[in-house]
């Protein structure tokens, strides 16, 4: 029995931070897992900017409720969810998804989250275990699911590797051309593909 | 982090063989885990009387499309996953469980599959694993969650054991007499309040 474990921005709503940067006009907002391979070094990067710039989760959660699903993505969570379940695998916080998740029609969520003083200054952040991604195409695995991952950054990786099949999702060229060997998809059609063949070759065994 | 897993049948919906039993009317399919403890035997037993009475796939799938969610389930799933995430661990089977899962809002299911011949026989059926559920709690707990779990029946006490916590819902008495230090909720409102004071438990903490 098949399920699928995919990374949520990039693959199905545009990077949260990426939109923060945007929204708040601040350059150092813009460097994601795509940029950068050491995810506490990012996110402490991160704190520091929101903590110089007086920057709390309201104005976060703000953007948030503003972020669209990436054109194509409901429709392709409506296609996959006929066929198999879906775990949405992320690094991005509880406190920030909900919204998000609700556009998307709730799939089920694995993230990390927050710590967030009175004044709605995020103070920390709280990985959930590390490795993460990694260990969730593990857990399913041991659960004697066929495991398919997709993802489009460094810190899929893992987690790609780990599963019977991994995908890469319109990655950046750098993620490519450290990782050759995984099949990449540039759209959703090409996705359901890969996905449709592997369900096929079950059918067949 | 918390997360909820809960069985199905009794829980969020009617029991699927007893509504199959009340639609052809035979009594022998009204047995289920509330009756049976041992899961093999109650199958088996199911899939030779729909042998003998040339029962398909397709009589049981026009029982399931007319199943209707417990009153209040869905109100219960929609308060439950603004506040943490839902995993629905049933022994039931993917070829049953797709119109169910959509009238609930589609959250995660694992469950097992069924071998289907070309007539819609049904000719046998495939656990995902054995002792499935209470592997689920397990796979949970590795993954750093807090595993709050939900179940009616026999064949939910090893998963509501390997939880944090685990409540049985309206279970029958035989379940209660078997397993006294269980706590019970017998409505949605003593569910919700009892996971409420684990939240709560948990943000004082």
């Amino acid at each position: 029995m098949y399920i699928l474990c995919s990374d949520l921005e990039g693959v199905f709503v545009p990077e949260i931070w990426i939109n923060v940067a945007k929204h708040t006009g601040i350059d150092g907002l813009k460097l994601t897992t795509r940029d950068i391979n050491d995810y506490d070094v990012l996110m402490k990067g991160r704190l520091d900017i929101l903590r110089q710039h007086n920057l709390t989760i309201h104005v976060i959660q703000q953007v948030i409720a503003n972020i669209k699903p990436l054109p194509g993505a409901v429709e392709f969570i409506t296609w996959l969810r006929k066929r198999m379940e879906l775990i949405v695998v992320s690094d991005t916080y509880m406190e920030f998804a909900n919204p998000i998740m609700e556009k998307l029609g709730r799939p089920t969520l694995f993230c990390n989250s927050l710590t967030i003083d009175h004044l709605g200054n995020i103070t920390d952040y709280n990985l959930r275990q590390p490795d993460g991604k990694r260990k969730v195409a593990e857990a399913l695995l041991n659960l004697n699911f066929k495991v398919i991952a997709v993802g489009d950054s460094y810190n899929d990786i893992n987690m790609l590797r780990k599963a019977n099949t991994g995908i890469l999702f319109r990655p950046p060229q750098n993620v490519v051309n450290d990782n050759p060997d995984l099949p990449v998809a540039g759209s959703y059609d090409e996705l359901k593909k890969i996905i449709s063949s592997k369900l096929e070759a079950e059918t067949i065994a």
